[in-house]
């Protein structure tokens, strides 16, 4: 049932300016045999998110850019069709970096970034890429820990309709805030209203500092960021006193690799006598399997609702990076490999 | 023995680029009567610090910029020489909003912005303006609340031989740190390595970010940031994980009016999860006592070594805004207008 040839997508050039469909190339590839310790995994879906295009332009988690004519990095859940490994059998539902390609071997050293997927069956595979894998554990992390909303707080949120962005908007209602969201669609605006959100700014028609005034008039006692540039700045002029500002994302400034803008109002820190901290999920593996068990509940509760944004076949990896880069995905964008997982 | 006229130093114009002497104008006034409430005072010694270029430009402590025409802002100690308050008595040494002036009536509201003098006698009434004023506070606060120094940190400052910058240092020593000083000459870095600062960098003939990559080879711990612009930026650059920075001033933007310079690498945080905190002393207000109580010991002690550099005449008074914004004082700049207090 194995295949003897497979596709695969591969950075055929690093971008200029904007990631754009030429920056990669599909090809057929013959599958290779597998070794002693080798491990085949077929791709259900990959997920397709902004560090894609931090992957591309500097290298994520302090990996350097991903190589021209290797396969493009992403994460995905799927199956084990094959293995020469005591750890892995066939059939076993995994997550890992399995990359834009219908199936990747996994060998040597590589295997270590290959885990069991543990959801239960019930619960859909690709819950593991965000959800339950590493989106909800940095929403909850970098809200409750390094945000500390209380009670009665207001929490403002860029991206807040994203994967993330939408967690933490959840996550601040259920502890007692009131959440202003910003996104960049009205039909995205109407799903945050309908979680419970309370005031959501449309980014590409309304002056977002001038509307952060409006609706938090005693201020922004914490801002979870997840774009950075011109929003950033925004949101450091709204601030309350004593402030949290948590930096988790930075998409407005990933699309090329030129240096960041960084924000010209960063002294409003001081007459706010605010903090802005720094946040990356990866510091805190080992904490993820016990943020999990908190969300777990609150997803059974109905009080985490999520959406997925699919497109069918490996081809049309670029086409959901650009679309994720121009914020058109609503919902977290997967590409859907097979069917299996 | 009041005379009946004496002279104050104006702005006549707000800068347009860096700061000149011909944005102030000297003047000489009649000596007004006094109303029943108002207090006189004979200025002492003034001090002419960076905070005086954004009084001019921004306004301090929320209030608008000094207007043109009015006596320039500045912080001095003096000696009340005639009053009709029941609060203030001839003879009474004071510390307040002088102002670029050799003599000032306080009236009205005002008032409330003139404090008693209260250190010993024996110790110079200057001191009231640093070290026992804003600066060692804000020193003291700044590092060990919000900087948070453990035995051993590598604790970073900018403008070392400043003012604040030198407490900081010295504080940091007390605390069992490895101090690493940036200052803009040579004179400046011997003094701080005569106080037992371990590394010193001048910032104007060597790479800052090369420099602190070298002296901190486990990365800054603690970073005390008195200038903003590229400095802060090279230490974002060399942060140990969980690194705490400390806003406390940025001198380097202060120049004019125009949008100061956000550090472009401010996602550094991200990566080190690392802390930026925004820090003003006029919100710590309540807590300077306590805080000199903990001060005055360390200088009993000869912790706490400090300079100050001494112009007399008021009609210097816009040369040593001039000096501090080269940063060719050396030690807390002090226009001396008469021998009192």
């Amino acid at each position: 049932m194995i295949p003897n040839k497979y596709r695969q997508c591969v950075v055929a050039s690093r971008p200029e300016q904007s990631v754009t469909l030429e920056n990669f190339r599909l090809e057929t590839v013959a599958m290779p045999d597998l070794v002693d310790g080798d491990v085949l995994v077929q791709t259900g879906s990959v997920m397709v998110n902004p560090p894609a295009v931090v992957a591309l332009n500097r290298g994520v988690a302090k990996q350097p850019p991903v190589p021209v004519d290797s396969v493009m990095w992403g994460q995905g859940v799927g199956t084990v069709v094959a293995s020469k490994n005591e750890s892995f059998s066939v059939g076993d539902r995994v997550v890992g970096p399995l990359g834009w390609s219908e199936y990747r071997v996994f060998t040597g050293a590589e295997l270590a970034q290959l885990r069991q997927n543990h959801l239960p069956a019930e619960v859909p595979a690709t819950l593991a890429l965000h959800v339950l894998g590493a989106s909800g554990p940095t929403a909850y992390l970098g809200l409750i820990e390094h945000g500390k909303p209380k009670l009665g707080d207001t929490v403002l949120v860029s991206a807040a309709a994203g994967t993330v962005g939408s967690l933490v908007c959840q996550l601040a209602l259920a502890a007692g805030c009131t959440v202003v969201g910003i996104m960049g669609s009205d039909e995205k605006g109407e799903w945050l209203s309908s979680l419970g959100v309370q005031h959501v700014i449309n980014y590409k028609r309304e002056d977002i500092s001038a509307r952060i005034a409006e609706v938090c008039p005693n201020g922004v006692d914490v801002y979870f960021d997840n774009v950075g540039g011109s929003t950033l700045e925004a949101a450091l002029s709204n601030l309350a006193m004593h402030a949290r500002v948590v930096l988790c994302g930075a998409t407005s400034q990933y699309t090329d690799a030129s240096p960041f803008k960084g924000p010209s109002n960063y002294f409003d820190l001081v007459h706010n006598e605010a903090t802005m901290r720094g946040f990356h999920i990866f510091h805190y593996m080992e904490q993820i399997p016990a943020v999990i068990g908190r969300l777990v509940p609150l997803l059974k509760a109905g009080k985490l609702q999520f959406k997925e944004d699919v497109l069918e076949g490996i081809e049309h990896a670029p086409a959901a990076l650009l679309r994720v880069m121009d914020g058109k995905n609503f919902g977290t964008q997967l590409v859907k490999m097979s069917a299996t997982s």
